[in-house]
């Protein structure tokens, strides 16, 4: 079968990084039959190859006049370059899908977790990609809200290297070794070491002493929800783990709602697999969530806070997929299925 | 001057393990004026000497016998052995710091944190100290809770593997070499492997769904606190530290609090130092609360759920100093400092 993305021309600006890798392997998983995928990004001691899965990928330098009308563009570069270069892509024919925050809070950009919000994206030829902990986190929420009225979400994360890209990850494991061998520790990715340490502190610091990781929560949160009021807050924290996010989530609901129906329903919402057999030691961890589509959720229990109108929760997704590269690409497929790549074209 | 445990007679049962050997050294520096201080452990490999900092401590096989009125008996063993020892020793006239939670419900046995409820020790030969997560966190509800009164309390925990022990740290590290070296994880003191994974499971699972190290940190946050009813939840979370545990803290108020008064306040607190200025970087960490005497408080901010009623913050205390060692050694200054080991010898 034809997958929604089958002859569609694709470009990756940013393809080194972390995510843009990661793009290209989801690609490869579910749009096979892509009729173009061309990789973008500045050379680094000017290396124009990438291996991604042990096959070689060719990388060009960014040119703006080579994207054609009707390629489907996937930004994974920093928000000062998606700002610059993003309105003229849009300008000439392309439908772009930005992983930075550039564009995320701008009221006329739809910001979309296609399990959540699909209809937001309309007709919009540029759409953001929202925070990782934010994208993984609104699948279980949307599907608590429908049925039980949400009325308050707190949410502590554990956050892992993979969040400030491949040179977190490396930092991490060089870290983990130098600690081991009673080596200094490096803190160049991160403000501080991270190897056998967390760190509450990711992205600036706001001026109500909120970082502006723990902000995008919230705003991002309530845009995808089409919560604008929802009381929401957010303790943001590295920690030593490589690509997984995990976040313990405490709800109150407008309507009572019990653990076991809580269950239920995340069991059957989309993009959210209930990892909650405590007997067998079975919930939500980095190590079973690492490389896994679906967000794990478990450890799903009444609120001792909020009584029966209240769960508390544990999830984790993979960073890089559904945090990033894998809602990415399911925000593409959206558009394609629409036949607005066609139109462009 | 001398110390408010000068010439105590002091023994500790299990001073092989990580709080044994921490033991030790608290009471190094805060007692060293000590009468006698003699260290009991099973043996292990037929080892009768132990090195703590460097100097070496001869360890006796445990006999209850040896144990003379007036003892101050610092238990860092199992809660089984506790069970079954303890009321005998004070039987024979020790006063008993027990460690385990074998004790810390018994309505008439005082489970207490200096700085908090000191007052409850009264006579009493038989006291509890808490959990670890516990210990760290009540000293700055405690002083929350004088000035603007506690309504709701909700916890996510970031625990470290001392907390597993001696074995826990071993394996953390051990675990962290294998990866790094693409080899299998251990999981013996953990049910999962430990290094760059987060693991929501410590303790046995309750029939509510939450773990008893969660409830622990509920039923023993109360009974310290003084506030049996307090609405109060927990996530407790393993994660791939060493030494220090770290929580994030969520507080709705009776009264109105803000930051700027919760900070002023914890400030003032025993047992607290408040680290928390964003803009240098400086927050609780791992990093800088190891091998450190008071907790330290940070990431003060008004809570965007609960408004001016309710603040965030983010605490880290070491877990084998005040989540074990420090706080036991503190309760047995009260002891002594009230003529109650003069009296019982």
């Amino acid at each position: 079968m034809a997958s929604s993305l089958a002859g569609a021309n694709v470009a990756i600006l940013g393809a080194t990084g972390a995510v843009g890798r990661e793009l290209i392997a989801v690609l490869r998983e579910r749009a096979p039959d892509l009729g173009t995928l061309t990789c973008y990004a500045s050379a680094r001691g000017g290396k124009r190859t990438l291996e991604v899965d042990g096959q070689e990928v060719t990388v060009l330098p960014y040119a703006r006049d080579a994207i054609t009308p009707g390629t489907l563009v996937f930004m994974a570069v920093s928000g000062d370059f998606s700002r610059s270069e993003a309105p003229a892509l849009v300008e000439q024919g392309a439908v772009v899908i930005d992983n930075s925050s550039a564009f995320r809070y701008e009221p006329e950009v739809p910001l979309v977790v296609p399990e959540v919000n699909a209809e937001a994206i309309g007709d919009a030829r540029l759409i953001a990609n929202p925070n990782c902990t934010t994208a993984i986190l609104v699948p279980a929420l949307s599907a608590l809200h429908k049925e039980f009225g949400l009325k308050r979400v707190i949410v502590s994360t554990y956050q892992a290297a993979s969040g400030a890209g491949a040179a977190g990850i490396e930092e991490l494991r060089e870290g983990a070794a130098k600690e081991l061998a009673g080596e200094p520790l490096p803190a160049e990715a991160f403000v501080h070491p991270l190897a056998f340490n967390v760190i509450p502190h990711i992205d600036s610091f706001q001026e109500n002493g909120y970082t502006r990781e723990e902000m995008k929560v919230v705003w991002e949160g309530r845009k995808i929800l089409g919560l604008p009021e929802l009381p929401m807050s957010c303790t943001a924290v590295r920690v030593p783990t490589l690509r997984a996010h995990a976040e313990a989530v405490t709800v109150e609901t407008d309507r009572p709602c019990s653990a076991e129906e809580a269950r239920r329903l995340l069991a059957q919402a989309e993009g959210v697999v209930v990892v909650d057999e405590a007997l067998a030691n079975r919930y939500p961890m980095p190590l079973t969530a690492t490389g896994k589509d679906p967000v794990e959720v478990g450890r799903i229990r009444q609120s001792l806070v909020f009584g029966e109108n209240g769960i508390d929760f544990f999830l984790v997704g993979d960073q890089l997929r559904k945090g990033a590269a894998l809602n990415a690409v399911q925000v593409a497929e959206v558009v394609a299925s629409r036949g607005a790549l066609a139109r462009a074209a």
